[in-house]
């Protein structure tokens, strides 16, 4: 951790307008549930100012409009912003001395640019290239030609398979395995024969997977990651399928084979995209939504099968008011019936 | 396995009453749909009397009033109990001498119990601490300044990332990451922003964590495991979830972000609970359910979303009638039109 | 990669008819989407004619009756088959050489086999088998008395517990858990005690298992994959489970403990089976369904909890006019009160 700065520091280093005293030490950043004494914390809104009251927080970050008595204010248009800026002040990345550990396995025709990383029992195939400033984790698989680009972290135990291409400045936490076979079988007349996954994966820039995602190599081609996308924990992306730069796909979602996902799209938890799919940029589909039809750009849906939002939210509710429905109808039969049989004695 | 036992000495040895002849030898336990000879199985049901007259059993667990005729029967008030016990009887966990393996890779400032076992492969990182009586199965990783607490077990391929504390009599399996970075992003304009996460994860004693799930750090403080807590396989949990002791969380659910998960909760399978939620002691979520809205103690809830169980019962009831009742409304409209017709003619 | 080949060799060794010039070369194989010059690509519908007519691809394999007339064809009854054939043959699977890597860990009671090819960083138990042509790859483990069948592929940091044994010819994708335990509990009054685990996993020959899948051994008896079943991806298979042969698991799927999946069954990605169900030969269950009642042969069943297939999309269909339908039965109250009114001072 980095040691005690003023207010007036913080302030300066991220930017911020400042209100109350700016050598006000700040030690650390911490969440207000949990805020100490010394340190900065983050309120976005007026419904957590009695919590703050009670805080022994030293400062608040706050948006520009949130009135705040009673301690000193960092003022930023995007807080949320600010707050990750000053975490990392006070919590720089570690920072690892290049090398390779005498228990990493390189091929002899590997690259392993010298400001490269390489931990313990990292094993790196042949005509592997890592690329400078890549920090690979202990047990950390990088298959035959596949390369590692430039800054980018890999953690504990991940799996990067033959020719799989990563670019710079990606983050792949533990576990993830990138560029198994892709599922793809063919019914024989006897048995599931195996349809040879030979393409492979690309993961642009700037892409974060989380730990345990799967990420499918294409049975010819490639499977891409846009630039900058992030990936939550125990995602599942089939082979062919093709996501768009900024997207976020939140954990245990799925993507079934060749979809093809815009540009800032938002996948909710454990929602899922058949396969073949076209999803348009900016599209938002909820938590444990299926998309099970094509989805124009800007969408937003929900329920399984995926509707339009609204008229999802209208479904639920009406669902609600189901069982009673069903007795009302059964009234009205009755009703109807009652006033048929009387209007037949009304006629006779 | 353990040798050849009587059921006299069983019986004595779980405190459990016997009915037959206690020089019964039982050699193991088995199931009792694969029942061997000399084995004792399991019977808590009237229902599996039929099975178990056919079955080569030597012996049976049952509960007091269940009436079994045909062989010696230990009685238990809590027959799965008295199973797990006799299981543990004949197959007691595998022990591991204490040590270092000399491929394990330990920093010079990691503290190791000499209890401890480390298996080959092993990493622990600068700081680190392991406990007596600790078991380290090999590419297992274990971060800087974590802890793993006294007599607990780590399997192959764990990820235990930087400042994880485990407690005492933990079981993970194989594959877990504890301690991967929360997925946390702010947008700045033009792309999604990391915020760092340099909170940790707290997991307490006696919890037991499925393969390959996932448990992130949080981004400031700490995601906690309450003690006992059991996690089946393939569970998500995001960054600052708290969970109480003695929850169920079973395969392929996922908690989203700073909720709050009291004590014996039970989530069935791939189950979801979003972010900043509280679900109240005592309350079980049905499979495949979303928790969209705090729950109250005691709370059983089913459906996506989620409503109370009976409730969803009756929705699901009524659901599998909605299409007649399309059509009964349907005729209604005609019949009502016609009598507002015949109406009509009457009042002319 | 093979070298390039004419179209006529390409039809003798998979058996194809052939249109067209029979010295074309042919240099690789590419999907349609992104033909290159000189490959071979796939067209099964006359929908793709429209791509196909703007591709540089040099020939296709194309089903009997499809018309194709601006290059050369090679016709199959199976295109799909063929060209799986193809893809095997411009992209052999690599060869390994057999033996041991001198960083491996081979327990000095362990059998293996002089075949077999042992990469660095593996670790096998005692007791362990590992039959001809098995290719252990980096950081895989193999616990105590497992068995690895011949001609088996196991990839990078797939953990096999002790006592698993795998089939003959079955392939298992990074970061796989086999026999890692159950979740069984009992509660004692206190705490959930663990049931121990110690039955076993057995996978029979030709499965093929995805990244990250879990598949957990027995309490007691065996967890059973049957010959021929392809999991996907992230995989849950709970204790006790046995899967018949020919079946497929897709991605996210879980099936909870001692349910029985009969032969030639699918199971749609993230669709969930509860414990001790019995699914019939045959039986398709759609994605993010769940099976809560046993199901017969040959079902199809979608919905959660799963309906017949037909039943739950009449149910879907009729959802989205529920909202209409609260209207018009609100209608027909009012119109039918009115008539009641009407009809009442009609007969006054």
């Amino acid at each position: 951790m980095s040691p005690v700065r003023t207010l007036g520091e913080i302030a300066r280093l991220i930017g911020a307008g400042l209100e109350g005293d700016p050598s006000t030490p700040i030690r650390d950043v911490s969440s207000l549930e949990r805020a100490e004494e010394g340190t900065l914390v983050l309120v976005t809104e007026a419904s957590y100012l009695s919590r703050l009251a009670q805080s022994p927080a030293a400062a608040v970050i706050a948006p520009p409009n949130l009135a705040i008595a009673d301690r000193p204010v960092l003022r930023a248009k995007n807080p949320r912003l600010a707050f990750a800026t000053v975490l990392e002040l006070f919590h720089p990345p570690p920072t690892f001395p290049p090398g390779i550990a005498p228990s990493a396995l390189i091929a002899p025709d590997a690259t392993i640019h010298p400001k490269a990383t390489i931990s313990s029992f990292v094993v790196v195939e042949s005509g592997a290239v890592i690329e400078a400033e890549v920090i690979l984790a202990p047990f950390v698989y990088v298959g035959p030609r596949a390369r590692i680009g430039e800054g980018s972290r890999v953690h504990a135990n991940v799996t990067i398979q033959a020719d799989v291409r990563v670019g710079r400045r990606c983050l792949i936490h533990p576990g993830a395995v990138l560029g198994a076979d892709g599922f793809g079988f063919v019914f024989d007349g006897e048995s599931h024969r195996k349809v040879p996954q030979v393409g492979t994966v690309v993961i642009e820039d700037d892409v974060e997977i989380g730990a345990n995602v799967c990420i499918d190599r294409a049975t010819v081609g490639e499977t891409i990651v846009g630039r900058g996308t992030k990936i939550d924990n125990l995602v599942q992306i089939a082979h062919n399928v093709v996501i768009g730069e900024r997207s976020i796909l939140v954990a245990q979602a799925g993507i079934a084979g060749s979809s093809r996902i815009g540009r800032d799209v938002v996948l909710g938890p454990q929602s899922g995209v058949i396969d073949h799919m076209t999803i348009g940029a900016g599209s938002q589909v909820a938590g444990q939504s299926a998309v099970i039809r094509d989805v124009p750009p800007g969408a937003k849906l929900a329920g399984s099968p995926a509707r339009p939002f609204d008229e999802e939210l209208r479904v639920i509710a009406a669902l609600g008011r189901l069982p009673q429905l069903l007795k009302a109808v059964r009234i009205l039969e009755k009703r109807l019936e009652a006033l048929e049989a009387r209007l037949g004695e009304a006629r006779d």
